[in-house]
Parts: structure tokens; sequence; C-alpha cells
């Protein structure tokens, strides 16, 4: 008999091509499921909430496998901690009901984009955050966080992931937009329903031209009414973007 | 004419052979002084609070060199960060009185040992942080840190740093030793008017002796006053290790 499992992670991206298997560098995925392959003695798909890009890093990226239905969870998850490198680790592992979809079940997610305002960034905070020492009109950007939240259609801020790619429901739900400041530091927080391929990367770039003075709060809603990705701005680094939480019913 | 200097700088230890220059890898120091001759134009010693160790990281190191009486300030600071890389940061650079050395004018050092002592270690603190799992008497190791304070001969902790160097005065006196709690977390602060050659690791691996049940806190008292490196406990790994803060006059 089989069962489902449902995995917590956290990693630092850095060094990964991004969450999912690719043939260009290490994946998260990839890593996980060839080490539950020893571990279980069989192949083993891991299936996680949804990809985070090359260099993004997830406090509590959640995923699930289905193996043998008597696993030692304790010993899996030492195990699975040994043979992974130390910047990717399981925080919990345990026993999902069988209905359990780590992408399809997920009711929110939360993204934290991470800034360093001041004129020198700590060294510590080189991969965790995007050092932008150029003045940013934080009161104008809050303006433009407001406008996205609600229901909205977010074809402006999603890349397509291939190239002539089907069109796709674009339709997204944000809960909450808001950037929090904390001395030189500023975090803008997203969590909605889900996220489109490069999202916020897209939204923080369009966000931070709002706060350059490059756009205006109207034309940032313009660009949010488009429909079109060329409407808005660029894609911001990923070295400032961590998968905060997902939440499930 | 010339003028002194005082730098301010920030690094993360993890990728060089510590501050000094050495035959076997990248030093900060190194790094430093490179780049600081190609923008002065002319060979340059920078001289350091005191060594930091492989791996050891350091908030705000404070170093001194000496150079061209006019120099731009504002100029060097932007360049010099330019040039290097992201893990070294030269938070401040501004003119000293010809007097003041990096080294011998310091009065008072302060570094922090970061222990991770949940069963998981977070791959954002791998660098920052020593993971330490097994259960540790945190309240015998607060006894054994009271026993630190005020003015002790240190050789018990002190490594020499060339074989068969001469004796060297371990006299040293602690102002702060104590652990602070957060969470799993915990972090062991000690200042004190100098430090001995891999003292504080020392004095961390003996506290963790304590915390583990192998030594008593009057073992510990006893290995102190031995005056005996071979009296007290391994040396910790140096990825907890930070230099927090020099103050001088």
């Amino acid at each position: 008999m089989m069962g489902r499992y449902r995995l917590l992670l956290s990693y630092d991206g850095s060094a990964y091509c991004g969450w999912q298997v690719q043939n260009n560098g290490l994946s998260i995925q990839g890593l996980v499921q060839e080490h539950l392959a020893v571990l279980l003695r069989q192949n083993c798909h891991v299936t996680g909430s949804g990809r985070t890009d090359a260099g993004v890093h997830a406090k509590a990226q959640v995923a699930h496998f289905d193996g043998p239905e008597d696993l030692d969870l304790r010993r899996i998850h030492i195990s699975l901690n040994a043979l992974l490198p130390s910047d990717i680790r399981v925080l919990s592992i345990e026993r999902a009901p069988e209905d359990f979809h780590a992408r399809y079940s997920a009711k929110r997610k939360l993204y934290c984009y991470s800034l360093c305002l001041g004129k020198v960034q700590s060294p510590f905070l080189r991969r965790y955050s995007l050092h932008h020492p150029r003045k940013l009109q934080l009161d104008r950007m809050d303006e433009a966080c407001a406008l996205l939240l609600g229901t909205h259609d977010f074809t402006s801020f999603a890349n397509s992931a291939h190239e002539g790619s089907a069109a796709i429901n674009a339709v997204r739900t944000l809960y909450r937009c808001e950037i929090e400041r904390q001395n030189d530091r500023a975090f803008i927080y997203f969590e909605g329903n889900g996220f489109l391929y490069k999202m916020v990367r897209n939204l923080v770039g369009s966000l931070l031209e709002v706060g350059l003075d490059k756009k205006t709060v109207a034309d940032f809603k313009a660009a949010l009414e488009a429909q079109d990705r060329k409407a808005s701005g660029p894609t911001a680094p990923a070295t400032g973007l961590c998968l905060e939480r997902v939440d499930y019913p």
C-alpha cells in the first residue's frame, strides 16, 4: 500500500536553478527526489506548491510525494537532512490525506521581497536582499500596492513560461500587498491565492519604477489595466525574493 | 604629506583564510590592501584591530592605513566597495589622528558566538551559526560564564599561533560573558580588553562540554586555573563566531 506524505522545506536558493528540475543546473526538487529515492528504494516524484525561480529562497515551501505506507518518518527526516546539502532543510515530514495536493490544495501563498535602502548593504544580506541605495518614494509605492489588492487580471505582470504558450487565466486575488519599513530595510509582502510566472518580481520591478518617480501611480494603474506585459516595468532580481508561507484549508 | 585613515569593515568570512594575509588563500586584509593600492596608486598596508580566523565573520572590524593627506574619502569609499566582492563591505572611512592605531588603541572588543539549538538549522543560518541539536544545560553554562568575568590568565584557552613561539602575557579582562536565549537560538557574548589566539572558540568549546555534562562547572574552573591549554576543551568551529564591535577611547 502507498501513502501520501507532506514535506515542509526551507532553502537558500542562491546555488540552484530553481525549485523545478531543469536541464541546466541543480534544482531543489531534483535533489530532494534523488535522495528520497535512495531512502525509499524506489523512484519518487516530489510535487511542490509551485516553482520558485533560480536564486529565489523559501522559508517554508510545501511539497508532497507518495511512498510506502509504513515509512519511519523520524528516520526518513533525519536521513534526508543528512543527505541533503545544508542550504536545503526538511523542516518536517508528515503523513497527509490521500487527496492532499501541494499545488492544487494550496489556498494562499505569502511572498516577501526584501530591500536594503542604505548606502552600503551588509555582507550578511547580500544573498537575501536587493541593494537599492537610490532614494525611493515609499509612500507612492504604498499607493501603488493598495491598487493591487483584490481580484485582478495580472497579465501585465506575468511572463509566459514558454514562448508561444497558450494564454492562461491570469485572474488572481491579492489579500495583502504592503511595505514594512525597518531602519534601512524595506519588506514588500504579497499574499494571494496564487501567483503567475515571475509575477512578484515583475510587480516589484514596476513598484520600484514608481518609487524612483520614473512612473506615476496613475501609470502603474494603467499598466495593470492594460493586461499587457509590455505595459509594465522590468523584472526585479531574484535575490530579494522569498516564499514565506503556503496555507492549506 | 601623509595622513592616517580609519576603516570600518563588515565581512562574511566564509570564503576567506581569515583577516590576515596568508600563503594559502584569499584574506580580507589582502583584498582591501590590493584594492586600496590601486585607488591610491601606491603600496598600502592595512592594520586591523586583530586577526579573525578562517571562516570567522565581522560586523564591525576596525583597521587603519596611511595614505596621501588629501584623499577624496567619498570617492575612495564608493570605489573601494565597487572593487571589493560583496561579502566584504567598507561601512565607513574617515580621517584619524596620527597616533590612532587600530590594534594598539583598541580598548574593548565584543565577540558573539551563535548557536542554533533546534533539531533543524535554518539554511539561512548555516554560515553564521553552529548547529547544536544536542540538549545543552544552559544554566550550567551561565555559571561557567560567570567564572570568566574579571581578570584572569587565559593560557588554558589560548592556542599558540606558531609552534614553539615564545610565551606571551595571557592575562586578559572580560567585562561581559553571558548567554542570551532567543527561541531555539543562543548567543554567547564575550566582551573584553583583548583576546588571545582562538581564545573565544576555545572558551566556547569548553562551555559546550559543560552544557553537555561532559565536564562540571568545577572542572571548568580548574581548567581555567591550570593555565595549561591541555586542561581545557576543544576549539569550537569558526562558523558561529562574529566580531561585533571594537571600542576606542
